[in-house]
């Protein structure tokens, strides 16, 4: 089974049979929609190259980290699009949660989406319970105050923002955290691993204020030119459109020089080039080449 | 130190030092309030009771679980008050927290409350990290779907609501899983417990409900009447008022006896009678008495 089975199995797993056990069909239904069809599942699937890299083998505790991170990711999707934030109609290709189940569900749906995280992380650590405590530091760490995703959505209500510091906390700490996990779960000392996280992060959130720039709706399933709307900051209002296209090269290739020295560290190195292509457009990958 | 206080300190140390750390202070901020002054803390209180008369003593993972279940409870409340569920704009007698901090900062205040309970629960596990999966089982269950308290509030955006299964998800589950949790944070065989915390988290709702009707707002710190207004199910309306006041002693009466043989079932048998004289309108006790 490949890392992108594993990962949508345990997502599937993660909310099997909800609906029959007594769940308010129309948060059941919310939920899911959340999480299926799913977007590229990058961090998850960082998490469990990670794991391999460390020589972990077999589902376990590196799924439920998996499918935890991919959770929480869905969870502040869920929340981001809200009227109060983005007001965002389409995510993914479709309606946004709010959209097709209305601001009451979707609220409900990203709470839902965080506490299903945690739950799936305990149950996957059933036979290693020594490893869930610093799994479970690392990804509330993560995801919370002070510099978790949450931390990073609060810096949009305040009026001085630092554009590291934002980015750090809204996309990174979630990367870094997939990084770290992945080594955990293995059982390996995950301290080397967090910068690979940290650089692949910033890259993705680069490569994000790129395509609100540069790429149409409908390449992206989701509005673009939200950036400047909504007067968030941006790499691209920082760096210019090509120097920031240069960013996420520079990223990449520091990402890749960050990979601690381990059996699987070759395969995962081509496996972080070969990502990495896909995350700019096109057009823009070619004339920075 | 008493148990009220070990609380109180145990929240503090959740959320101690977030803003010098570098949170967005509007979060900080507005998490702090969430949490400080509280209400009664019932929950944890109950969950560090039960530990007690399991033999536990000293701090440790049940001021974790009676912290991470105390900051789930506020957590609830902050996203219930939000303008697409109540609407309320008074919580524990201030303002509620998205009429003090606006909206968005109320949706991410309740996201970080849930992501920091998390954190404090596995923190306070690390020298026990064996007990740290079944106290997480407990709790995301009480909290998530498909019976926890978020699925409760969804069974507010259905047509066709069970008033029993509504009650059990909204409050019983996070009483259930106090009384549980601290069994489980004694290492103590949990199952005896839960029926004692089902009883009084359905005491406490019907008692909710009653005072929805039957008290000022100012005795309460927040809005009544709402039940209605928002066409919720309620007890009252299913037993009438008297009616809803026996059933609250009954179920005290019920949540007394279920207290299983262990060394301080004799105090805790009295401490549930004292605490449940105080959750009804004094006349209203005194007529059903």
């Amino acid at each position: 089974m490949d890392a992108r089975e594993r990962i949508e199995r345990a997502l599937e797993m993660a909310l099997a049979g909800r609906q029959a056990m007594g769940c308010p069909p129309g948060l059941a239904a919310a939920v899911h929609y959340a999480v299926f069809p799913g977007g590229a599942r990058v961090r998850p699937r960082l998490c469990l190259a990670v794991a391999a890299a460390c020589g972990e083998r077999g589902p376990g505790i590196a799924d439920g980290a998996a499918a935890a991170i991919e959770l929480l990711h869905c969870a502040s999707l869920v929340h981001d699009d809200l009227p109060c934030f983005d007001d965002a109609p389409t995510r993914r290709g479709k309606a946004s949660v709010h959209c097709a189940f209305g601001e009451r569900l979707a609220v409900l749906a990203g709470d839902a989406l965080i506490v299903t995280a945690f739950e799936v992380l305990g149950r996957s650590a059933a036979s290693t319970p020594a490893r869930l405590v610093p799994l479970l530091a690392t990804i509330t760490s993560s995801v919370g105050m002070p510099t978790g995703i949450v931390a990073g959505q609060a810096w949009e209500c305040e009026s001085q923002v630092v554009l590291d510091d934002y980015q750090r906390a809204k996309t990174g700490s979630l990367f870094a955290a997939a990084a770290v996990a992945g080594a955990q779960a293995a059982g390996a000392d995950a301290t080397p691993w967090r910068a690979l996280g940290e650089r692949l992060g910033e890259a993705y959130q680069v490569a994000d204020d790129i395509q609100d720039v540069a790429s149409a709706p409908e390449q992206i399933g989701k509005p673009t030119g939200r950036d400047r709307m909504l007067g968030r900051p941006s790499a691209v209002e920082q760096f210019g459109l090509m120097g920031a296209v240069q960013r996420v090269k520079d990223l990449v290739a520091a990402a890749v020089e960050a990979v601690p020295v381990c059996a699987g560290a070759g395969s995962l190195r081509m496996l972080i080039q070969a990502e990495s292509q896909r995350i700019l457009p096109r057009d823009l990958a070619r004339l920075a080449a």
